[in-house]
Formats: structure tokens, C-alpha cells, sequence
């Protein structure tokens, strides 16, 4: 899965408009129209790639005569001092489009490297770490891109492509099992059914409904997804969560648990220390 | 300055639509249509509140028979366990709306919470704590509205109504001074021309024309920011910037400066943790 | 599942304006400003209701004084000459939304009552009747919605929430069953797959991937499709597809299968007769 | 009258947009990005042309390197297997906007189709077939040009271009040979004015008016037409409507009026069986 | 013909979010969020009224709970210092929405009593005062209902409802007979054709084809149009244009034209004065 | 300060769109699609020129192969009868977009033209003369060009990027010193602030308060102007404002005042009167 164009395009379109609603008076004040700039994407800091196109896209939306040479693709691992990208063309147009373009790419760029810090602490567990719908609004499509950047994986995109029952949706169902196997009756074959369950004496109930293709443990204590694992026993997918971190997704991952989501993969990012080093000529 | 509410709408419509573009599957198929829910806005650590507005539009952009009651205001502390608004209506619409609300709620209170630490720790000087506009894409005026209920001061809006001429833009300018005084006699006399500088020595140039209303000093020692004051003597306000962090920014505010920018309250923002009690009825 | 009200808006929005891009210059000539109207939607022949709310919509969008009352609920059959809905206000705005609000509803009760047919064809068998992408361009949404209305399920909504793999995808890979592992790998864990065969002996490497959903029979014989079924022996859904007709449903119907894909349900679909019965007064 | 490519573009992404909210995962599954394909647009039975200017705009609108070679005009004649255009390019794109460039041009090709069946019928007779407003909501420009495609006639465009009073107009007023003198003497010159009349009384009030440019003559029987040709006798043009089919439209165009209107051109189109078969290199 | 209420709301968007893309800060600064206001939209010359709905939406638009009453309806004549529209709500609403509601409706009184004027001019002759496609672009809509509420007639509305030919169009046209019969076999029977005239030899041409509505006489001497009225004799109708002024006009309209086509009526309009006298309580 | 390609982009598309909402009738009726033409814009009076990149758009908009080619640059003065730019391609595309094309320029040409003079009387002082905000809704970037293609100057482009405090912001303030002190210490410090005083003795509070940028002397009296300007004696710009006109510009830019802002620079302007010489070969 790559990003859209398009879905670059308005994401980039809104936050340069949101930059400048009517143009940028400093570069159209000295700089001459026909001066042109070189400009160096440079890392402060290590880290995984991720935004190759975003960054294209950003540098070149104003004019499509700047060119954009990319260095590094999307999911490489990069060191402190290291040109990702080179642009070249007017220079009121690329100061006028950096803060955007540094603006997206250093934010999935921290997605990206603090989704391969979660995938390495499972390393060797069947465990996949998948993101939430705790995304920035606006920028979930790229967000999730970051994570599969940093070799995270995603879970469903939106509220419209797979259920996710929760117990605020269950909350007034007189008989579980009964609305679980209704569901399935119900939704096209290709929406897949999740259910949360937050104790294991929940898990019965959902695993007779046949419906679940994967049960999620909220909340639960490493003994408990032990057991959880075991009582659903392949019958669906086990997908962990809960207030997760760095230092506890290890013993999480070695329960046997398909799945660990992490909402600090993208709802706190710490955006990485990008810059743009511009020589104007 | 508050928020405009056509500003907020335009966020929050392009948020629900991102997260259910045919919409919310799971409550459809388990709420009946005429199911309701009250729904308690809870905190679960402490913080300034901000984004009451976005909250409101957001519970109520898919329904408006919903009903909000606000019980804290943009800018009010609160403590673990408040709660910050009260929410009544259609389960199924409560529901669907839940994530949105909660996604920019957080961000905007961490931002807020994040801005008071700054601003207490310069207390007692004369410097303001001021964004930058390493905002996030499309949420910059939710952002900002949020600096200042942390008590910070926005920087300008957009590359569109102040002129930041930084070390890029006078690259190529053979006379500074005499580009400067060109700019004030074209551009409007309301534009605001705030000229970085990276160096003691470019001061007088800066200072001779006259035209500065605001001079930055970008990542300056502690004894050239007190030199810089000293020699810019109030012929323009003196604005500190460069990786100033919460440990370093109450010895910078002592060297007299009258702003300090911090591009980490907003670039790197920790989502606050806020729950929606959800009670389906 | 219920249509999203903003979804139904942005198409009537957009038929009214498509419309009348600058007035309905007939009512605005013939008709006072104030001169009211009471209208009847009636219906000219039997068949399945499918379109309550968008009729409600696209009756009011131009003014919200006009007040509009459903008689019939998505989903109820009718006979020719009964009142779907009343509406009263202004004659302008009646006479002007009157033309939108029948071609829509009247292609919603065409589909619904189209799938009413193939559902009853297929009773007493395990078969769900399916829709397909083969929708009207702008309005997939109203479509399946009146599938649903007529007793059909829905397919996937589109390209981007489940996976489809068609002959095409899949003629340039040399080992299927290691493709669709992989992608099973990469994939969102709630994307279901869904692979296309044309012949019996691809079953074995599909099967054997363990990836696929759902495996859809495109053009079998009823005989392929019998030793498809039990073949595939509940490892995968079954579904069927290629140019099914009413008469050919039911046989197929009873081979096994899961699902029968229609794309005639949505691509051909003959408006059912109703008419707006208006009396101005 | 040929289609605005701007027309076509705002058809065709949003049919792209709502066939692929988030990307198609099928293709980018499992093509690599730099696979190719090249497609051809096949006829399955014979017909009409139309949509050739759609077609190349839905291939290529993803991505602007897909090569589209139109082999047939609009309104040409096919015949079953005929190859209408080839396309060249990446294998994702082209399978990614297949079936969006099928579903527009199949409607279209059987809106042609179908009208050129009206239109040979009344040949020999002075009767121009003219097509309704009872187009698919969204798609009306593109039905229209097909109408001309299949040697059909363009009515009004919208209510906006021209008046068409109804007895719903007219119901309440006292003097309508007055009422259509004002109108006449209110609206633009450029206004053509049709009145419709339900029964042979109505037509002197309305010829006496001398501002109706057509009268249309609205579920006559074939005597009753006769009669109002001749009553009419030129001082305006004589349009039939309601509820004629193939079968009768021959006797209604020997009654010598000038256009018939057909709802059924556009309100309950068969798409025509069009293939794009692919390969991929 | 009115003005729809969303042609008027998307003028009145576009125009609030120019004028303030990032809030209002002085009323925000300046006035209290309770503050309240009243307002009359007052008269300091006189005119004719247009633009009732333009000023209520323009006032409300912000916020739906300011009260606007109209004193004045769309055609009335007003004297200096008369009050034509009492607002009462938000004083920080009204102060923001002032000044786009101002530009609005003096243009469009502008407008308006402009028109009046040339109207009279006419008066006992039997030709209309006609306007051009010479509007500011943006605001046609509004404009050509100023023209209106000035006792003005409309030309078309646009490049699409109404055929104008012109020498461009025809330069290059072997056979104009030939080629307006053309046309007019190939156009919908309800779009009229105008075609423009240079010199009175190119009248019989014109006039043989049968197909023209109406004759343009482009720059005729008043001699050369009484001509080109005789000639025409009553087989279409006549339009004069060209550079015809207040001080001219008469002149034409004696001539015995039908219509008077004057591009001054909106392409160079003096905005009325009035004001909007506030007071905030 | 040139316009941003975006702005006039969406300026121009929407009049494109509004001038022909179904396409251009004429143009397909008796251009054939592979006619080509060349076209001159020439001028029918002296001015300055003002608009060559809106020409440029306008006429490429609906076909990029049009070829533009500028002969005069933004600001140059030209004389009677002078080409200004030359265009070569689709005859039916230039012909549509003639007509928008003309309306924007000959309005900027207008404005700057007019502005001009303006400046010209004011020659020798050291009055800039600026625009106001009575610009036409929809076109402010343009005009506001088009002031400075004549040599004048922008005054705030907006009410988001500066503060003007008029009488009705002040009315109800009980400390006008204390309130505009509190302002400054709010406003970002880029923040232009303007007050506007009627009458002198307004001045010292204003003054007191160290917080105004500019004071605005509002419909002041020459001698009274003549004190202002020495009672402010340095401390704040100086704006002359109110109903100031071509005959008494110079005598109010002899008092001192910094700027004159004139209303009638864009809110009543003559459109200059350029034509398209359009030869279709």
C-alpha cells in the first residue's frame, strides 16, 4: 500500500493554503522572481524515512518546475547528518513551501521511527504491532503510511471498512451470541468482526457467536491474556491493548497475542529533527 | 481572539468524514436508530482546558439534536478525574463522533498544558512565550488557540501577514540596510518586518534602516543575548529563538528578551489523556 | 446500515444545482413567492420502498420550511396507487425539487424492488444475494442502501476495504499460494481477501495459501460450481458470479454457494413509476 | 455540442474518489509499481458509441503517463468485438480506474444505443426524438451528449434555461392567455417559452397569448395530436409526450409534431456489455 | 425572478472567509463576546433598492441568531438618509460582517439605479433596457437581479443557454444561410439564436435561414437601424448595441428596436453610498 | 508583492464556470473543433497596464495549449491602439474565454489606472495613497494588485492581519488608554494596530497608551489634519481618511499625514476599455 496522489495532494493544498491565504510576502519581498535556490532535506537525528512522495509533493505544488531528486525511499534507515533529498529550482517557492514540506515529513518520519522501535521490542514473538484511529485528523492516510514505513502494521482504516464492537455498543444487548450471529447475517462478508471483551468471562459468549474473526483483550493482565489466548485457542485473532509502552510490549507480545495495538504510535509523536539547508543564488 | 466557528467546522467535518467515509458499521449494526446515550468528557491526569468550541461542533456536526453542556472553559485548570462537558443524544451518533472529538480535544489540552509550564517558568520577566508555525497541517488555528489558553502569545499567523526575513531570504542582498528600508516603503505600513539574525555583527545593518519592528536572535549564547539586548537598546523588540526547551528558557527570559519562540509547543505535541464515560441507555 | 445524512445532502446538493444552475425560471414566473402546495407521492405500480430519507432531503435542501411526512418505511413493499409521503409548503421550492427527489427515489425503488426478485428467487437455499461495484457513478451509496431495502446484502463498498484478486492481478505471478501468504502477511488483519478462479484446478493454491475469505466462482457451469463448493469444503466463502440471471438464480442457488453476485441488480435498472401528485392552492 | 472537459473531470473523480476512498489494496497488493498492462475496450454486442472524451479521462485521470488510443468516433456504429480503444501504463492505475471508465461509458454506449433505436423509428417523419430531464442525478451532461451520440435531440438543459409550465404552474391562474403575455414580457427574449396542455380546450388560451414557442401536447391520443397539429397549425411547435415506447412512437411522429420527449432515453438505461480486457506485461 | 438563497450564500461565504481568513481581531480584541449591537443600514443618496436578501444573508451568515428587518423591498425608491434594514445581534458579528455586506448591496443599489435611469430614458418607446455578459465575474447572479429590481430586462445568462453569433463565430462560415439552418436543426428546440450584424447587406443572409430569433445591429447609425428595423420587419426580433449611452439612448429606442443592450448597466458601476450606522449597548 | 498563480486560479475557474455552466453554444454550433484562431488584446484608450498573469490564466485555463504571449509587463503605462499580448490556438476556446478574460483585465487596467492618478496628484509629498477594504467581494487579491501595478500601496489586506479600531469598536469602552494598552499585551507582536479618531481631543488617549501603530484621522478638516500631524509629532503613522477625492488629494497630502486611503480606488471603477481582436483562420 502506497499513498494516493490525490489524497498527498489535498493534504498539501490545504496546509499550504492554511501557510500563506494570500502569499508570502517575506521571499516576494526580497527575493527576485527569477532568483533560484538549491535546497539539501538533511537529518538532525537518526532515524526511518517516510514521506518520499509527501515531500515531492509539497516542494513542487506551487510550480511544477522544481525539481525534487530523492536520496532515500520510504522505510530506510537513515543517520544523523544524512541528505535525504535535493531540490532545485525558484527560491521564493521553495522558502515559501519548506515549512509545509518539513512540517509533514518530520512528523511521519517520527511515526516512522517510533513504530520500528514497538517492532523491534517484539522481535521474535508472532506479535504485529498495529496502529489505532488515534491519528491526527486530516493526516490518517499519512500517518498510517509512517507506520507501515516503520514496519508497523495497520489495523482498519475508519470506522466505515470493519466493525469494532466495543462495550458501549454491547452495552444494552440483552444476548450477545444472538446480535453477534445477527451481524454477520447482516454485514457483507468482507466486513471483518471484531469484539473487545475486557474480562475473560466475556469470551464465551463472543467465541459461540462463530462471528468474531478477531477478539480483542482491553485492558488485560499479562496473566490474563495468557489464559486468553489459550481459551480462544485459534478460533479467532487475539489482538492485545491497552495503555502498552515501549518497556511492556515485550512480555505482551511473548503471551502468544496476534496483535498489540499502540496509540502513541501516532496520537503523541515527537516530530524528528529534519532541516532544509537552502543556498540561494 | 477566539476561534471562528466556520474554522472549526471545516476541521471537524473533514475529521468525521476521514474516519467514516460510508459510514460507522459497528454502531449502525448494534445501536438501534433510536437508542440513546449520555456521555461524560472525563479527565485522567491534570491540565488546562482547551478546545471547548471543537468539542461542541464536533459532538454535534452529524446531529444537532444532540445536546452539549460545557462545565469547564478554555483556559481553566483541571485536575484527574473532572468533568470537563456532559453529552446527551443518539447512542449511534455519540458514538461515531467519540474519536474525532477526543483526537482534537487532547491534542489542543496538551498543547495548552504543555504552553502554561513554559509561561510559568518565565514568570517574573519581562518575555512572552510565543508559537512558531511548526503547527500541525490544517490544525494551526486550533493550535494556536490553544497556545493561548496555556497563557502563551501567538507569533504571526502565515508566511501572509508578517515579513520573518531570515538568513535565506538576505543571502543574495548585497546592502541589507538598504533592502530593508526598501521593504518598509513598499509593503503596507500594517506589515510587521521581523528580520533574523544569526550573528552580533549583523545587528547595526539590521538597526540602521530603521525597519525592523522586531529583531530575532537565533540560537544566541546567554552572554550574546544580554549583548544583543543591550545594543538593540528598544530601537525594536528582541525575540529569542533556537532549541529552547523548558530546562533553558527561564535563563534565556533573564537576559531581557521580550519573546521567546518555542517551536516544541506545538511540533511535538503529547496528547492529553482524556476519556469519553460513554453510558448507552 | 442507514445512509449517513451528509452523504445523501452532497447528492441532492448536487442534482439541485446540476438542475437548476441559475433558478427555475418557470416557478419563479408562475408562481408567487407565497403561494403554498400540498404533493402526494404516489406510486403507479407495486414494488419495495428504498429512499425515505433522501426523498425527505431532497423536498427540503432548498428550503427547510417544507415539511414532509413518510407514510412508508425503507423496505416496505407497496401496491400502485398508495401514499408514500405528503409534503406542504411552498409551491416554488415543491415544484422546483420535484424532478431531483423522483429520479432518485425512483431508481432506489427500481433497484430495491429489481433485488426484491433475485432474493425471492434464491428462498429456502443458503445463497445471499449480492451487489457489485458495477454502480452509478456518484451514487453507490443510495444503490446499496436499496439493495438492503430489497432483502440483498452488499459486497464490498469499494477498491479500498477489502481485497478482490481478479485474473488480472494475479497473471504475472509465479507462485500464487506464496503471494497470497504474504499478502495475508502485510495486510490489515480486518482487510478480508477475496480470490477470483475461473477454473477448478486453481482451487488447490489458493486454498492452500490459507488467505482467501472468500473464493468467488466466476463463470462455472452448475456442475463446476457443485464441485467447487466441494472442493473448497468450508476452508473459504463460496461465491458466485458472471452473468446470472433471474431465471438461472435459482440453480445456482442451490449448488451451495454462499453468495450470488448481481451486477444487474445496480447496472440496468429500470425507475419504478411513481409521480408527484401536487395541488397548489 | 461536444462534453467540457472540465464536466467530465468533475464526474470522473468523483466516481474515483468514491470507488477508492483510501486506495485500491487489491492492485497495490499485488502489483509491483512498476508493472505494466495494456487494456482494450472491447464490444460484447453491438451498438452505439459515446463517451470516447469519458473514457480517456477516467484512464488517465490517476496518473497522467496512461496512454489512451481512441479507435472509434462518438457516434459510430460497433459491432460485437470490436476493439473501441487501447490503453497503455501502469498495470495499478489502469486496474485501479477500470471499472469507474466502464460504469460511465456502459451507460453511456446504451444510452446512444437505445436512442438511435427511437430516433430510426420515426425516420421518414418530420418528429426530432428530444430527450427529459429524467437523467441520473450527477450525470446529465454526459446522458445528453449520448442522446446526441445515438442521432437524438437535447431538450431544455435545466429548469434554468428555458420555462416549461405544467398544469402544476398554472393551476391557479385566472387569466392564463394574460399570465403568458406577462411572462413573455418579464423574461430575457432569449427564453423560449413551452407550454404544456393536457387537453385541445387549453390551446387557444395559450396560442391567443401569441408567447408560447412550443406547445407541448401531453398524453394525447393519436386523434387528439392530429387535431392539435392542425388547430396549432404553426404558430408554434407542437411537442408529444407521455408514455410512448418503441412501439408507438412511429404513429405519434406521422401525427406531424415536431419533437416527441422520451423519459425512458435516460431514466431506466440498460448499460451495453463492454469489457476491458487486460493484460499485464 | 428572485435570487436562489445558495447562489446568494456562496457569494457571501466566499466574500466573509476573504475578508477575514483568521477571525476578526479587532472585534475580537475589542468587544466582549456578550457585547450586543443594533444597526440600521442607512441611505446617504438616493436610488433603487436591490440586495434585501444579499444584506440578511450577508448579516447572518456568521451567526444565525443576529435579527435582521427589512424595511425596503428589492425595486423600491429610496431618498437620502432613509433607513432601509434594522440589525440587531452579536456586536462582534455585526462589526465583522459590515463591511462584506456593504460592498454587496452598494454595488447592487448601484446597479439598480443606474438601470433605472436608462429606463427611463426609453420610456413610451417600445424597447427594453437590456443588460451584457460584461458582470464583475463572481457576481452575475446578483447583479442581473440588480438590472432587474432597476426596471431592466436580461439578456442570457451565459455562454450556455442562448446562442450569440457573432462575426468571430462566423468569419470563417462559406454559407451563413446554410450554416444558421444547420444550427438550428441541430440545437434544442428552446435555445435561441441571436446573431450580430455589422453592416445592413448581411441582413438577407441572416434572415433567409428562418433560424434567427434575434438580430444584433452591432454599431448601426440610428439611420442604419431604422433601415434594419424595416427590413427585419417583425421576422425577428432586433437588438441594438455598441456604445450606446444615457445621452444616446433615446435616440436608439426611437428607432423602434426591441431591445437595448447597455454593457455600462454593470461593468463600470459607482457603489452607492449608504452606511451602516452602529450602535454597540 | 505579485498574486499567487492559486488565487487567480480560483478566480478564474469560478467565472469560467459561471459565464458557461453547460458550455459555450456558439462556439461548438459554428467553430469546428479544429479551428484555430489568433487574438490581440488592444487597447481603445491609454492606461496602465495591470493583469498579465490573470490574462494568461483565463485564457489557458480551459485548454493548455493555448499559446500567450505578453507584450507588456505589469505597471507599464500604454497608449491607444497598443497590442498588449497575443494568443494563437483553439478558436472555440478562445472565444469562450474571451469574455472573462476582458472582465478581469479591463477592471484591474481600470484600478490601476485610476490609482495612477492618484498618485501622480500626490507627487512630492510624502503621502502614500492606499486602498481600503471596499473592494468587490471575491476579487480583493486582484485589486489590491492592481493598486500597486499603479503606484500605490496595500493598506491591511484583511480584518485578520492588522487591527483598525473604529468609533463602534471604542464606544463602549470606559478606558480607551487602558484598553488599547491591554490589546498590545494580547496581539501577537506582529500585530499591526490603527485607531481610528474623529476628532481631536481623541488624540492624547490614544497616544497614552504607547499601543498605536498609525492613528487615523477620520474626516478631519485641513487645519485639523494639519495639528493632528503635529500633535502626534512622530509617534504614530499618520492615515488621512474620508471621502477624499482626485480634487482635494493634494492639499490633504501637503498636511503631512503619512497615507491617504481612498475607497473609490476600487469600489465604484470604470472598466478601461481593451478588446479582443480575434481572427479565426
Amino acid at each position: 500500500m502506497s499513498l494516493q496522489r490525490h489524497q498527498i495532494e489535498r493534504v498539501v493544498t490545504l496546509a499550504l493554503e492554511e501557510d500563506a491565504p494570500f502569499g508570502d510576502v517575506t521571499s516576494q519581498t526580497f527575493e527576485p522572481a527569477t532568483t533560484t535556490a538549491t535546497a539539501e532535506l538533511v537529518t538532525r537525528e537518526p532515524g526511518i524515512f517516510a514521506g518520499a512522495d509527501v515531500f515531492e509533493v509539497a516542494m513542487t505544488a506551487l510550480d511544477d518546475t522544481i525539481k525534487v531528486t530523492l536520496l532515500t525511499a520510504d522505510g530506510d534507515r537513515f543517520d544523523t547528518g544524512q541528505v535525504l533529498a535535493r531540490v532545485e529550482g525558484s527560491a521564493r517557492v521553495i522558502l515559501q513551501a519548506e515549512r509545509v514540506a518539513l512540517n509533514l515529513v518530520q512528523r511521519m518520519c517520527g511515526v516512522a521511527t517510533l513504530t520500528a522501535r514497538y517492532v523491534e521490542a517484539v522481535a521474535g514473538t508472532r506479535a504485529r504491532v498495529v496502529d489505532t484511529r488515534k491519528t491526527t485528523p486530516g493526516l490518517r492516510a499519512l500517518e498510517r503510511h509512517a507506520v507501515r514505513c516503520g514496519g508497523g502494521h495497520n489495523h482498519r482504516y475508519s470506522l466505515s471498512d470493519a466493525v469494532m464492537a466495543k462495550d458501549n455498543h454491547l452495552a444494552v444487548i440483552p444476548d450477545l451470541t444472538a446480535a453477534l450471529r445477527q451481524a454477520k447475517a447482516d454485514l457483507p462478508h468482507t466486513t471483518h468482526i471484531e469484539v473487545e471483551v475486557d474480562r475473560l468471562e466475556q469470551l464465551e459468549a463472543v467465541l459461540d457467536s462463530g462471528a468474531a474473526g478477531t477478539i480483542m483483550l482491553d485492558n488485560f493482565s499479562l496473566d490474563d491474556l495468557r489464559t486468553g489466548v489459550a481459551t480462544i485457542a485459534g478460533r479467532a485473532l487475539v489482538e492485545a491493548s491497552g495503555g502498552i509502552t515501549l518497556d511492556t510490549i515485550a512480555e505482551v507480545a511473548r503471551t502468544g497475542v496476534d496483535f498489540i495495538s499502540v496509540g502513541a504510535l501516532t496520537h503523541s509523536v515527537r516530530a524528528l529533527d529534519l532541516g532544509l539547508d537552502i543556498t540561494v543564488s
